[in-house]
């Protein structure tokens, strides 16, 4: 095996072959044009189609409904913790934030600094290793919006289903497991993502809102952070980021090609499954997520003695299994499984886990 | 000659064609790794190196004393327009602007959002074809920081002089000269640019801030627009854009590798020195600008009948001449001639111009 043959990092992410070879061979010239995609003016008629074929096929991969704008933003996740309190309070003083972990934790506290936030459900007494039950959760009616966090990429915990909230809108950061399954976009008032795990590269943010969400935003909200400017612009208020746009509608392309999100989520459940089950068997390895709550796409685990971590990732990129190590706010190993990691991929870390257990346990 | 041979757009814009063939040779294995800079986890040893080069090559490039951050986000002039006043303002109310034109009037509408905005200087009453001579400027001493638009890409003004403003902080929009000369960055507080002209793809923004202006900003600033939050993370707080950053890093390369900005200025005061006379002596087109305020960057032009326009702009893309169409809000022609247009570029628009005379005029 080659060096990096197989990139398991958290995000920026592994993208398809095909994408980045298409990527290539269109880097000095696009489509006869003469021009790099990054040397396009964004309102020439090349750009403008580009970004609007990359809607169309974001749109019809999710079924995205046509009362809803899909923005093209800047900023990341990060930038959407300020933006959705700053906008959809819309006269209220509260929203309900579902603690499921580190991420849920960061979006909690930049919204507090906007609002009152109720805890509507929080997994801390279960380390957060559980989404806590649907009966459990205390619903604020009077909440300005309901908001919770798909996919926690460092915890390994992911949502297989969606919270209904009745009149409250429901959002959601949807980073890491957008696009990796069929979703009702209909459920939601508003889906934000940063591209740098299942869509392309980072620098382009992507949200998807209800247009009678879309009003006055908080006093002092700077015109970048209204999603008003953006929606009533198509996104092409100020320059967008726009190679990474065009990337991103080539992974949108290469999903239709391979079968649209219900063939994704298939690929991503035999992936998953069979990581799971040799760590569940393994007795060497451990995954502390409670089963019905474990992520399709970020697996982390524990080796049985943790001396043995370094040894392990050493061993690993020499057989070219890349950046598996686990966040530093959690230690150990992180495996992230997302839409363009092949299942050969996830056979060959398997293959390694096994032959580290022979050699060292 | 053959299609979009030059390309004269005003930004997203040319970029050298050794960096764009280097990024492509790298695009599915940089150096070795196996892995797209796309794919590369940002905190990872691979990405570190990138952007800490690219940071170490444009301090070499622009002289940039040790005591400035150099910051790389995103957003670009636009969330700048917000940042500047919310970061800078440090208690004070007031901040003196210098209204040169339609990007100078954006930073004044965003800013007057937060502070009062008092004009230093306008040149309104010369129709923005000439940058008010600074002894007519009016600059307040209780101002927060005096803030001015280094070129005008739409008007296609240019300052060639620093203004000195003593005391008061110094704040520039260097979006689309930046890199196009030598410039003494000790006489500023904050410089600030969006990539997508002189230094690589759309989708980052340079800020480079003096450290004593780290201060605490206007109450409800968002995490993600406080300076403090990118310099204390070595611009590593959330998920940079890392591919632009990366083409900014070549870029800065391939700028060390031709001489610095010394020999950068040499070529573009030559490109638009050429392109200048041609204008004037032409006697058929014609630049507004008056002659010390124009930009090197920037040649805005118009045609002695207007109705030719568009028989101009069809015969220019024939030529392989593209993106000419001035900007909507000031019609008739623009040629941006920024760092990656060669020379041979400019005598190929020149040359079509003359031919256009002799057919049409």
């Amino acid at each position: 095996m080659g060096i990096g043959q197989y990139n398991f990092s958290a995000g920026p992410a592994v993208l398809p072959k095909e994408v980045l070879t298409q990527a290539r061979d269109e880097m000095l010239d696009w489509h006869g044009s003469g021009m790099s995609v990054m040397e396009m003016s964004h309102r020439g008629s090349e750009f403008m189609s580009i970004i609007q074929q990359a809607e169309a096929d974001l749109r019809a991969l999710m079924g995205i409904p046509s009362h809803y704008h899909v923005l093209f933003l800047q900023g990341g996740a990060w930038t959407q913790f300020a933006m959705v309190p700053m906008n959809l309070l819309r006269g209220r003083h509260t929203a309900d934030y579902v603690y499921t972990g580190i991420w849920a934790e960061k979006a909690i506290e930049e919204a507090s600094r906007y609002c009152e936030v109720k805890l509507a459900a929080s997994g801390a007494a279960q380390g957060f290793h559980m989404i806590p039950p649907y009966s459990q959760w205390n619903l604020n009616p009077e909440a300005a919006y309901v908001h919770y966090t798909a996919n926690e990429t460092i915890g390994g915990v992911e949502f297989n289903w969606i919270p209904e909230t009745g009149e409250v809108p429901l959002v959601v950061d949807m980073s890491s497991d957008i696009l990796s399954k069929p979703v009702d976009v209909s459920r939601f008032g508003l889906i934000y993502a940063g591209a740098q795990k299942n869509i392309g590269p980072a620098g382009l943010t992507i949200v998807i809102v209800r247009d009678d969400l879309l009003a006055e935003p908080l006093p002092g909200t700077p015109t970048m952070m209204d999603y008003r400017t953006h929606a009533t612009h198509g996104s092409m208020f100020n320059t967008p980021p726009t190679y990474a746009v065009y990337m991103a509608g080539l992974v949108f392309q290469h999903l239709k090609q391979t079968g649209g999100l219900q063939a994704a989520a298939e690929r991503n459940r035999k992936k998953a499954g069979l990581l799971y089950a040799y760590i569940d068997g393994s007795g060497f390895y451990q995954n502390p997520v409670a089963l019905d709550c474990r992520s399709l796409m970020n697996v982390p685990f524990t080796l049985r003695d943790p001396k043995l971590d370094e040894l392990f990732l050493q061993g690993a990129e020499q057989r070219g299994l890349m950046q598996l190590k686990g966040h530093r706010l959690a230690g150990g190993m992180r495996a992230s499984i997302y839409n363009a990691m092949p299942l050969a991929g996830v056979h060959a870390l398997v293959d390694y886990m096994q032959d580290f257990i022979r050699l060292y346990a």
